[in-house]
């Protein structure tokens, strides 16, 4: 039941009103694989990183289940690296600095023993990465999903439309689902964006929690009400590696199950933002998530007889 | 189980990116008269209206059993009016014109007859009109709830901490929240506000949905995703009614019933968008409510297993 995870490894330095990191991991594929190693193993990771990649970081996630094998180590240049700062909201942010370093010359190539996964997680990147690296599995595995961005739909989106295609679950914020459907309506846009291709659609909407479209049956998780929430960045791609997690665990691909998938990632993702970077996500332990999954239970749970 | 309504019934002018109407029946009193009347009767309205008010909303709001004797009718002056355009996003607005007209006259006299009522919804009004109500109460009302706005925040803050100090449920929307307690996270914000009085608290976040508190614990209902938000005027109003409806149809004042009257209200609300002003809300049965609540329960539930 492995699962691969294709995506970034880089550093941050983010401000937010309660503080700020001058250098911290980060990247896509590091928060997809925090989130998902607590359900499933082996994680295949697929990334490039710099010289600068710090050693312990590696060890950390191979003792976490995390296969490196596909993170490629360029010796002579440095990790991508964002940097960006919050609002006062949380819910909005400016790019300060993008330097894309070592994510100029990627091209994953994947190991042999990654090809034949059943599960696929796609973090965002140029579309026609994530379309080399689904050519490449030798067995259309059992469930592919994939996150992007705005910025592709303004430069690719021919080859957005490609890999569209070929997957089973995206995930996209909500302004991005506006954006790539033409539709203000999120119900609209979601039947739209399933005509394109992923028969199950992900609509992340930060602190207003996440909606779980398919065919004509839609779910909504809220995001757990925090006293503090200290930075926001990567609580998507947690929800992701929580969701995918738990989908790869249960080998379930239902409907049903994709909620709690979406449950599940919630609660990772509601870890993710107490502290910066992916610092609580080495903390918390398997009650630690079992406790904040009964607050989901409780948060939205009732019970209703009908007049 | 009667349910004192205080607020205003009043003439709006609404402009969304759907369409436009010049004179249209609204107000928070007409719209939670609209809502509770599904579950509870007689609704014993308080309210001020000019001599331009229809008589044929007068006869079907009777119909519905809502008892008038509580509205006065100013034979020389206006209805209150209320003109605002929606943005795009519909969850923003600008209003265009107020003319307070028979509003600055409003000094309600609680008829006999309603001043052992067990439930009473204070809609937003000044504070010192909404604690002037409760003082005429000739028995502490098993629940009594109230909305209130930045506005009265601003212009009238000793007289709206004195009416807090005598409420139980106090209903008010996100950014009132924060105005009102200071505090930016709504979990800080909901324990300062219960410190000011009220045992619950109910914040509404539109097209996001609503959180309910009490004490240490939280609730969340979200709001239905719709192909088409086609005017949300009266929509917290819509809210408050049908929360407050089955309270008093179940006489049932815990949390746990609170849960189920704020998927209620939730269900109500999500009509009123559907058309202008209270249109919709005159349209629907039982058998509609019943199928929407339905709905609701499909929208947020799911089955969970533990690792």
């Amino acid at each position: 039941m492995s699962l691969v995870v294709v995506g970034t490894m880089a550093f941050d330095a983010i401000e937010t009103p309660f503080g700020k990191v001058n250098q911290i991991v980060g990247g896509s594929a590091t928060y997809v694989a925090y989130a998902a190693s607590n359900f499933v193993k082996p994680i295949q990771q697929v990334s490039i990183v710099g010289y600068d990649f710090p050693k312990e970081e590696m060890e950390e996630l191979t003792k976490r289940g995390v296969q490196l094998d596909g993170v490629e180590i360029v010796a002579d240049k440095k990790s991508f690296f964002w940097s960006g700062r919050y609002h006062m909201d949380m819910n909005s942010r400016d790019t300060l600095v993008t330097d894309l370093n070592v994510l100029l010359d990627f091209n994953p190539e994947l190991p042999q023993a990654y090809r034949d996964a059943e599960f696929v997680m796609l973090g965002n990147l140029h579309p026609a990465i994530q379309k080399k690296v689904i050519e490449q599995m030798s067995v259309r595995p059992k469930l592919i999903a994939m996150d992007t961005m705005n910025f592709w739909m303004e430069s690719a989106m021919p080859e957005l439309e490609e890999v569209l295609k070929m997957v089973d679950v995206l995930m996209i914020n909500d302004s991005e689902a506006r954006q790539l459907s033409g539709q203000f309506s999120l119900v609209k846009a979601a039947k739209a964006i399933m005509e394109m291709g992923p028969k199950f659609l992900v609509i992340k909407k930060g602190e207003h929690g996440a909606l779980l479209f398919h065919q004509d049956n839609v779910f909504f998780a809220p995001a757990l009400p925090l006293e503090d929430v200290f930075d926001p960045t990567g609580a998507g791609d947690t929800f992701a590696g929580g969701f995918m997690g738990h989908i790869a665990r249960t080998k379930d691909i239902s409907f049903e199950n994709m909620k709690t998938g979406i449950i599940v990632g919630s609660a990772l993702a509601s870890f993710c933002v107490e502290k910066f970077g992916p610092d609580r996500l080495r903390e918390i332990s398997q009650q630690d998530i079992h406790t904040r999954i009964e607050q989901f239970v409780n948060l939205v749970n009732f019970d209703i007889e009908l007049v």
